[in-house]
C-alpha cells in the first residue's frame, strides 16, 4: 500500500514550525500534539529553540530518526529547496501546505517540485493544503480548529475553506472521522491514490468528496468503480452550471453540458453525488452506521397522514419501494390499529395513535421479515407525551439497529427540537424533515444496490486495432485531423460496423452493374474534388428503383455538375445503397479533458440537440452497461416500440456502442467519433451506420 | 367582507365545551383563554356549571349576546342539531372540530350539515378540523398546544395532524402567525374564501397552504392569481407522486400525471411549490420580513472559493441573477482585496480575510446602487473571530434590512451553529446551507417579478358561442357524447381554425371539380357508415397530385371498398386538401376533476407521449400566457427553428391556444377537446388543423 505511510507514518516532521501561535507552523505542530499523535514530531526551524516544549532542528538532515511525512510550510520560494533535503533524507511523503503554485498560475515552480520529488520516490499531497487527519495514527497534521473526533467517515476535500469549516460540522453533526485529507492542487497524489487506501481502511465506512475538477478522471472512475463495490462515496461536485463550470467544450461537449459528463459516469461508477454539504452530511452519517437492508420492501409508520403521503412521494423520488401485501400489513397491525386509521403502506395510526400504539407498530415491522425497513414518522400532537416517545424510539433503536434500517422523522416544535438533537447527539438517526429521512433512506439502498451488483463484464472485445492504427497513421502522414470517407469506411468494416454498400462507377456499365449487386433502391453521388457543394450542383439523386432511372441519373448527374463548375474532373459517380428508413439515433466517443475515454448514446436530430436527452459512460462499457446507457434516456419507450410499433434492435445498438468504447479507449490518438445517424431497425434486423465521422488530435508540435 | 368575522368574532361559543383537561372542548376553551381573545366566550355545556372560571350555558339559546363564531366540538351524531340551533340563534360563522363524515364516507350527513347552515346564512369552516387561531382578534379556537406567536405568516392547512405540528415549529423557527386555519373536509369555506380575506389582511405579509386535494379549483387558481400580485404564497402539496396521487387519470390526463396540472397551475397563478415542509418554512419566513430587490443583478461575498461556485451553481438553478459588471466590482472592492482573491462575482476574500475586510466587502455591495441583493457566505476559518463577525453581521443587517434583500450562509463548528441560531431567533435571514440561503433569496426574485406583474390581458374573446352550443346540442339530442367530422369541422369553422378544405363528392365528376377547386395534392376518403376501418377497406388514397390520378383513386377505393364489404352504402368519397409538412403540435383543453377548465400544449406524436414534454394552464389565458406555455416546452427550440430552419408561426399557435381555452371554459358541456395534430408553418404562414376530436358530457341521468 503506498498510501500507508502517509495515513500511518512513524515519525513526522513539521518544516516551518514556529513558535508564534498565530503562525500556521505552530497551529500544525500543537494539532499533532493534541491529537495524541502516537508517532515522533519533529519541528523544523532554522532558529532552533523549542516549541511546544520540543526542541526544533535547524535542519531536517539534524535528525537521526527515519522520517515518513514531512508538513512543509513555508513561504513558496522555498519549497523546491526543501522538498531536495527531503529526498535526501529520504523522506516518503510531503505534505505541502504552502501555496502560491499552480492555483495562482505558476504551473513550472509546481512541476518542478514534482519532479524533484519523484526523483527521490517521493509522494506529494498538496501543494495549497490546510493538511492531513489520520484517525489510524491519531494525527491531525492541519491547521484546522482541532478537536476531531474518531469515526467511520473519511473526507477528501479540494477546498480548504470548506475542509476546515467542515471540521467544525463533522463535530455539531456527530460525524466522526477515519480520515480527513485536503488534495488543494493535486499536483501528484489525487483522490484515485487516497481511495485506494481508504478503501482497505477498515475504520472507513462511508466515504465523502468535496470535488471542483478532475484530473485523471479515467483512472478516478476505475478506482470509484471498485470502491463503491465495498463501501460507499457520496460526492459533492461545484460548477454543475454554465457560470460555475469552466469545462471547455468540445464537439460533442457542446450537446450537453460537461456536468452531464461527470454526473453520468458518476452514476456509473456507483457514487451518490449530493446536491450540498448539508444532504451530503445527512447522507454519509447514515450510510456509515446503518445495516444494509436485507430487501427492497419498506414501510411507513406515521401518526399523522400529511407527512405519509409526503414520504410516499419522496419513496417514489427516492428510489424506495414500499411494501404492499395487504393481508400481511392488516395482520401485523391488527392489534394497535384504530378506527379511523389504514394499515395501508404508509401504515397511519393516526393522532389518536398514543406511544405505545406507536411502539408496537414499529416493533411490527422490525420483527417481521418480509419488511425490510421502517420509515417512522411523527407529528406531535396535543395528546402524545414527546419525552416517553423519545425513550421509546432509544429502545427500538437499540434493539433492532444492527438488522434493519430504520429512519426517524419528527415534526413540531421545542419537545422535539430538543428529543432530535438528543437523539442524534446518540447517533440515532433521526431527522426533522420527512424528505431528509427518506433521501438519507434511498441512499442506503441505492449503495446496498451497489455493494451486491456484480461488475460489468467487460467484454474482451477483438478489435483489429493495429489495422485501425494504420488507417490513422495514413490520414496524419496525409497531415489530416480527420479520416475521409473512404478511410472512415475501412474503420467501420474493421469494427464490423454496418454501413451501407458503396461502390464508385466509372462508367454508365459500372454503375449500374453497381446498383444491382447492390440491390434497389440506390443512391448516387458524384466524386470529384472539385465539386464540394454535391446537392448544389445537382450532384445527388435519391431513390432510384431501377435501371432505367440509375441510367438517367447517371446522365443527369454528369451533365448537370458539368453544366455548374465547367471544368471539374469527375472521378466517378458512387452508387450506394440506400438506407430504409428507421429510428435514427447516435453513436459518438471522444477523449473528455476530465475523464479520458467517453462513449455517448442519443437518439438523433432534436433529441440530442434540443432535448439535451444524451447518456455518457466512461469507456469502454460492457453490454450491461450500453444497454443501461439505452434505457437511461428519456427516449427509451420510443427504441421499445410506441403506437403499436415493435420492439426495436437494442442490441445491435448496445453492440455498436460496446465497439465505440472500445475503439476510443484503445486508439487515444482519435479525438472524436461519431456514428450519426444510426438507424436501428426492429428486434433482429439490426442497424445501419450512415455516416462516421473520425476526428484524429493534432500531432504534438503540430498547431 | 364575508369572512371577516370568522378571523375576528365579537364573541364565540364554544359547543361541547368541557371541565375536563383531557378533553378537546376544555382545550379549546384553555386556548381561547390564554391567547388572550379580546372578545367574549361563552362555554356550552347542558350539564352547566363552570369552566375554567367560566359560567357554561346548558343552552345557546340562553345567551343574549349575539355571537360571531360557533366553535362544535361535540359527537359527530349530534352535530347537525347544534348547527341549527347556531342557525336559530343567528350565529355568523361554524368552526365545526368533530370529525366522522365525509372522511370516513358519510358525505350525506355532511351535506345536510352544510344545507342547513345555509338556509340560516351560516358559514361552515370544517368539518374534521384543529380550529383557526387568528392574531387580528388574538384567537386561539384550537386544540393544538397553544403558545402561538403574532407575526407576519398566515397558513392554511388541509392536515390536521401537520397543522398542529407546526404550532410548535412555528416557534422552534421563530415564525411569528398572523393566522393558522385548518380546512379540513372543506365542507364549505375553502382555501379561496379564506384568502381573500388575507389578501387584505394588513397583519399578513406570506401565505403558506398545505394541500392534499382541490375542490373548486378553478375558483382557486383565480383568487391565488390576484392574491399572488399582493403577497407572496408558499404552496406544499402532497401527492405529487403516482402512488400519493389519488386523482383519476382521463385522456388528456394519462399524457402527464394530474400533477403536472396541479404544478403547471400553480406556475400559471405566481404560487411558489416548496417540496417540504422545511422548505416552505424557510421560504415563507424570509419572504414575510425581506424588502423587494431593486432590481435583478445580486451579488455573492465569500470568504470560499468552494462554496462561492456552489452558490453560483444554485443561483442558476433558482433564477437568481448575478451582476457582472467587472470594472465596478472591481472598484468596489479595490480596498479589501487580498492578492489571491477574486472580485468577480462570486467576490471571493478568500480564507485570509479579516472579519473587518469581510464586513467592508458586504457593505461596499450595500451601498452600491447598481447591485441589488447580497449573498453573504461565510466558511468557519481558523484565523477568524466568529463572536465578533456574529456582531459585524447583526450591524449590517440592521443597516440595510430595509433596503436590499440579503441572505447570510455560515459553514463550521460549534461558534458557528451557535451564531445561527442566535441571528435566526433575532429573526436575521441566516442559513447553514448555501443551498437554502439561495433557494431563499430565489423564492423572493420570484415573488417580487409576479408582484411587478401586469394582470394577462384576458382577451375578450368573440366566439360565436351560441352557434357552437347548437352544434353541441345537435350532436346530444342523437344521443352521442361526441361529434362527427362535419360537426367538428363546423365547430372549428365557428372557431375559425384552418382546417383542411374537403368536399364530399358524390360522382366522379364531383370527385375531380373538387380537387381542381382545392389545388392539388388531394387526400381521397370514403364515406360510408358500413366501413367502419377505412384505411383497411382500401376507402383512402393520399397524395394524389392531378386529375388522372384522382380518377384512378376514386374508381379504387369504389371498387376496393366493395369488394371487402359487399352490401355497404357508399355516400360519396370525401376529397380533401392534403396538407403540407410542418411542426405537428397538439392543442387539447378539458373539464379537469380538480381545477375545472384547463388547456394544453405540446409538440405531436412522441414529445406528449414519451417525452411528457406538455404545458397545462387553467383557462382561459390571454396571449401572453399562451406563448408562455409554447416556450415553457423543452422541444420549443423546435419551433424557434432548429439546424437552419425557420421560425415557426408561434403567434398562430397561440391563437389556437387562447380560443380553445375560452370555448372549454364558456362550453362546460365539452368535456375534452383536441386538436391533433395542429400543424405549424413558418413565421406568417400559420398552421393547419388537421384533425378536431370533441367529446361532449353526457346529459345527467343518462349512464
Amino acid at each position: 500500500m503506498e498510501m500507508k505511510l502517509l495515513f500511518e507514518p512513524r515519525a513526522v516532521a513539521v518544516i516551518g514550525a514556529s513558535a508564534s501561535p498565530e503562525k500556521i507552523g505552530f497551529r500544525i505542530v500543537e494539532n499533532i500534539l493534541r491529537s495524541g499523535y502516537r508517532g515522533c514530531v519533529f519541528p523544523i526551524n532554522p532558529r532552533g529553540g523549542e516549541i511546544l516544549k520540543l526542541p526544533a532542528y535547524a535542519d531536517l538532515a539534524d535528525i537521526e530518526e527515519e522520517i515518513d511525512v514531512a508538513v512543509i510550510a513555508i513561504p513558496a520560494e522555498r519549497v523546491l529547496s526543501a522538498v531536495a533535503a527531503c529526498g535526501a533524507k529520504g523522506v516518503k511523503h510531503l505534505v505541502i501546505i504552502t501555496s502560491g503554485f499552480s492555483e495562482v498560475g505558476d504551473l513550472e515552480t509546481e512541476r518542478r517540485i514534482v519532479q524533484s520529488a519523484r526523483e527521490h520516490g517521493m509522494r506529494i499531497l498538496g501543494p495549497n493544503i490546510f493538511g492531513i487527519y489520520s484517525a489510524a495514527s491519531s494525527l491531525d497534521a492541519t491547521f484546522g480548529p482541532g478537536g476531531i473526533a474518531p469515526g467511520p467517515v473519511a473526507i477528501i476535500t479540494q477546498s480548504g475553506a470548506l475542509g476546515i469549516a467542515m471540521i467544525g460540522k463533522t463535530a455539531t453533526e456527530s460525524v466522526g472521522l477515519s480520515a480527513l485529507v485536503s488534495v488543494g492542487n493535486k499536483a501528484d497524489i489525487d483522490e484515485a491514490d487516497l481511495l485506494e487506501y481508504l478503501a482497505d481502511d477498515e475504520r472507513t465506512r462511508a466515504i465523502l468528496m468535496y470535488i471542483e475538477g478532475v484530473k485523471n478522471g479515467d483512472r478516478l472512475a476505475r478506482t470509484l468503480s471498485e470502491v463503491t463495490r465495498r463501501k460507499p462515496v457520496v460526492v459533492i461536485k461545484s460548477g454543475r452550471s454554465k457560470r460555475g463550470s469552466m469545462a471547455a467544450a468540445s464537439h460533442t461537449g457542446s450537446l450537453a453540458g460537461a456536468d452531464e459528463v461527470f454526473d453520468s459516469v458518476m452514476r456509473q461508477c456507483g457514487v451518490l453525488r449530493a446536491e450540498s454539504v448539508q444532504e451530503a452530511f445527512t447522507w454519509v452519517r447514515y450510510l456509515a452506521t446503518s445495516p444494509r437492508p436485507p430487501g427492497e420492501e419498506a414501510v411507513i409508520v406515521t401518526n399523522g397522514g400529511g407527512i405519509g403521503v409526503m414520504a410516499t412521494d419522496a419513496c417514489e423520488k427516492h428510489g424506495v419501494r414500499l411494501y404492499d401485501d395487504q393481508p400481511v400489513l392488516a395482520e401485523a397491525f391488527s392489534d394497535v390499529m384504530p378506527d379511523f386509521g389504514s394499515s395501508k403502506n404508509p401504515v397511519d395510526l393516526t393522532g389518536q395513535a398514543k406511544a405505545e400504539d406507536y411502539g408496537k407498530a414499529l416493533t411490527a415491522v422490525l420483527k417481521e421479515d418480509r419488511m425490510h425497513a421502517a420509515l417512522a414518522l411523527y407529528c406531535e400532537t396535543a395528546l402524545f407525551d414527546t419525552e416517553r416517545f423519545a425513550g421509546l424510539l432509544r429502545e427500538i433503536y437499540a434493539s433492532y439497529r444492527d438488522r434493519k434500517p430504520i429512519v426517524f422523522s419528527l415534526f413540531g416544535g421545542e419537545r422535539i427540537e430538543s428529543a432530535i438533537r438528543d437523539l442524534r447527539g446518540e447517533g440515532i438517526p433521526v431527522f426533522g424533515d420527512v424528505y431528509e429521512a427518506v433521501s438519507s433512506l434511498g441512499a442506503l439502498y441505492r449503495a446496498a444496490r451497489r455493494e451486491q451488483e456484480g461488475p460489468d463484464a467487460a467484454v474482451a472485445l477483438n478489435l483489429p486495432i493495429d489495422e485501425i492504427h494504420r488507417v490513422l497513421a495514413g490520414a496524419r502522414a496525409a497531415g489530416r485531423t480527420f479520416l475521409l470517407a473512404p478511410e472512415a469506411a475501412q474503420v467501420a468494416a474493421h469494427l464490423g460496423l454496418g454501413m451501407p454498400r458503396s461502390v464508385l462507377a466509372r462508367s454508365l456499365d459500372e454503375a449500374v452493374r453497381a446498383a444491382a449487386d447492390i440491390g434497389y433502391p440506390v443512391v448516387m453521388k458524384v466524386v470529384s474534388k472539385d465539386i464540394v457543394h454535391k446537392s448544389d450542383a445537382g450532384g445527388v439523386a435519391l431513390d432510384l428503383e431501377s435501371e432505367a432511372e440509375v441510367i438517367d441519373a447517371y446522365q443527369a448527374i454528369r451533365r448537370s455538375c458539368l453544366a455548374h463548375v465547367p471544368d471539374a474532373v469527375i472521378d466517378g459517380i458512387e452508387v450506394v445503397e440506400m438506407v430504409c428508413p428507421g429510428v435514427e439515433t447516435i453513436v459518438g466517443a471522444r477523449q473528455d479533458p476530465s475523464f479520458g475515454p467517453v462513449v455517448m448514446f442519443g437518439l438523433g436530430g432534436v433529441y440530442v440537440e434540443v432535448m439535451k436527452d444524451v447518456a455518457f459512460r466512461a469507456a469502454p462499457v460492457g453490454r450491461a452497461t450500453a444497454r443501461a446507457m439505452v434505457s437511461d434516456l428519456r427516449s427509451y419507450p420510443i427504441l421499445l416500440g410506441v403506437r403499436g410499433e415493435k420492439r426495436k434492435d437494442i442490441d445491435a445498438v448496445a453492440d455498436v456502442v460496446v465497439k465505440l468504447s472500445h475503439l476510443i479507449d484503445r486508439c487515444r490518438e482519435i479525438a472524436d467519433i461519431e456514428v450519426n445517424p444510426l438507424v436501428v431497425y426492429a428486434h433482429g434486423e439490426g442497424t445501419r451506420a450512415v455516416d462516421l465521422r473520425i476526428l484524429i488530435k493534432q500531432p504534438k508540435g503540430v498547431s
